[in-house]
């Protein structure tokens, strides 16, 4: 390849480049997170009034500092590892740093998103380990009346092997879908790291759309919503997990947990299905005090048999999440009638760092119960 | 559950996405696309003094006007049905549309999408016909020295049968990774749309990763990108699929095709390989001129053993793409050296509703050919 046409080629990259974006090359970095740490964020905007960095996990909003380069900036920290959401508020508008190519996109708005590193691999990084597959379906649904997506994780082995394999079903939170515990959650990664080493037994996991209502008549019929979701779930989805995956088919091999809004719906379905379900988590869940749900209130109606249906209820909360008290008053609620689980309250707030963590916790806690 | 405490669950989840979004629930929609296929954007930004629409498919830069409600609006089009993606120019800020959940992260920066919907289901929609599945996997590159993510399309009926399938390797452009030829591509619709009416042969779709080199050094390198990108195709990603799948192993059982960026990698790979795949197709393809690429000059050279050992030639550019020329010269260039291809000029520019086209029209004349 001769000096002159392979700067050519490089010149015809660049060129795609600018015109895909229709803007020049990026040469602003944002954001800069630092050995220590601590995390620089950056705007270039001469012409802007005012930028602001909206991220409730940093306290208050923050105004950003103007350059005479017309590059605003402002450094926070040193912030916790972990993966984190903000934006920007430019001349009053709230939207993403157009610096950074992490994005959520959501229905709610999109936010950009920044992965603190850990001084070592994480529970949650890639590591040398062996790994298992995502895998994506379409199934129909004859309660919700559409085709609908699911993502799989299938451990290591899965192909090779022959055995039938527990399953959990891990639930998203409002603002997210069916891809967003193994896109942020990681979930792949943590189940992948906790069997390495022994820490959790191999599973499968199903991680559904917790949306059959479409997100803005959900907002308004969140009950619709649930119920909706219980039955896809029980009717359509677990026979077509079932029909398709080598699966344990017995109750002690199901588990449903889930975050935020996807915790109240472990909670309906877990507990409304104990025939179904013996293992039942809520992360940060989104729980109504006292227990409105009819399902909840009939597994509370009888406490001893619901204790021996059920072989672990886990519920936790961070100290800094706005659903403390709801969680606090559910599981009071919860003791006082006599119904066993294991409650925690744990540092950080509604937030990804916190539901690897739990994840982390939880799975390693699964399927260690014999026969009935 | 009583009146009240359905009230309750509702302003929590109003709460949740407050709090989770840090600004009001949205209430303007943008964009919105009216039954005349013309669309209108939004923005509201009552302090805000410019605000341009960037959308080459549009034109040029367009501004918004604002109304006394402080919201800015722009009406464009009719426009043909398919995805684009644009920016807003926010006070000279290049960033999304905060509006819109349709986002394509990247790396030169994100930008908003808007899909025009046919007047009905089109050929890349989902349709009430049966659905393959996307699987996702980690393998260790040696080549590379990274475990790398690869995505693979089965189509319907993998599972329950037991024929070996045929594969095609399907390459993603620069600024896209190894999700986007599903997510924005809907290359698994697609592929279900043409099974379905018998249009295609039942084949597996791989989707790699096309950047072996990160793309901010891939920029200054892209032939070492090529180059190593060849290598872990050939030496760790085929006998990957090979040994996970039931699919053919002779050459006339593999094709690759890519677009843009992967369109050049497509034609290295291919043309340069002719012992492993037998079809090759170049969608809006980055090629230089004259080919500079060792692996092209050595296909080039020997017309005869060339034409007969690669069955199908496949290379189409949109007729206001900005790399149209150069597929001009290099089509001229291979046809005045004895090579047999085909080759289209059709409408379109450097954009997925050109690429879902070639798909579907490519993918349809795959694997045709006899034995040898």
């Amino acid at each position: 390849m001769s000096d002159c046409s392979f700067l050519k080629v490089i010149f015809l990259f660049a060129l795609a480049a600018f015109i895909a974006t229709g803007q020049r090359p990026p040469r602003i970095v944002s954001p800069e997170v630092h050995p220590d740490r601590t995390v620089t964020f950056r705007l270039r905007g001469p012409e802007v009034n005012e930028v602001v960095l909206e991220a409730n996990w940093a306290g208050d909003p923050k105004p950003l500092d103007k350059g005479d380069d017309g590059v605003w900036t402002i450094t926070i920290g040193p912030v916790e590892p972990g993966i984190f959401s903000y934006r920007y508020r430019i001349d009053g508008v709230s939207t993403i740093d157009p610096h950074n190519p992490g994005v959520k996109p959501w229905a709610g708005g999109a936010s950009s998103l920044v992965e603190i590193p850990a001084g070592e691999p994480a529970f949650y990084d890639l590591r040398d380990v062996p790994h298992g597959d995502l895998h994506v379906h379409r199934y129909h649904s004859s309660t919700v009346g559409k085709t609908r997506r699911v993502f799989v994780y299938t451990p290591p082995g899965y192909d090779a092997g022959d055995a039938d394999y527990p399953t959990l079903y891990l639930l998203h939170g409002a603002g997210d879908n069916e891809s967003l515990w193994s896109q942020l959650g990681r979930a792949d990664l943590i189940l992948d790291n906790l069997i390495a080493i022994g820490q959790a037994k191999p599973m499968l996991v199903v991680m559904p759309n917790g949306h059959p209502v479409p997100y803005g008549e959900h907002r308004r019929e969140p009950g619709r919503n649930t119920d909706q979701f219980r039955d896809d779930l029980v009717k359509d989805l677990l026979p077509f997990i079932e029909s398709r995956y080598r699966v344990r088919t017995d109750r002690l091999g199901r588990a449903v947990v889930g975050l935020s809004m996807g915790g109240g719906q472990a909670l309906h379905v877990g507990l409304g299905r104990t025939d179904l379900f013996s293992q039942v988590g809520a992360f940060s869940a989104a729980v109504s005090d006292p227990p409105s749900n009819p399902a909840i209130q009939a597994f509370i109606a009888d406490p001893e048999k619901s204790n021996q249906e059920v072989r672990l209820l886990w519920i936790a909360i961070g100290e800094d999440d706005f659903l403390l008290e709801r969680n606090r008053k559910f599981t009071t609620y919860l003791k006082e009638k006599g119904i066993d689980f294991f409650y925690a309250e744990t540092v950080g707030d509604h937030s990804w760092p916190v539901w690897r963590r739990y994840l982390h916790e939880f799975a390693g806690l699964l399927f260690r119960f014999g026969d009935e």
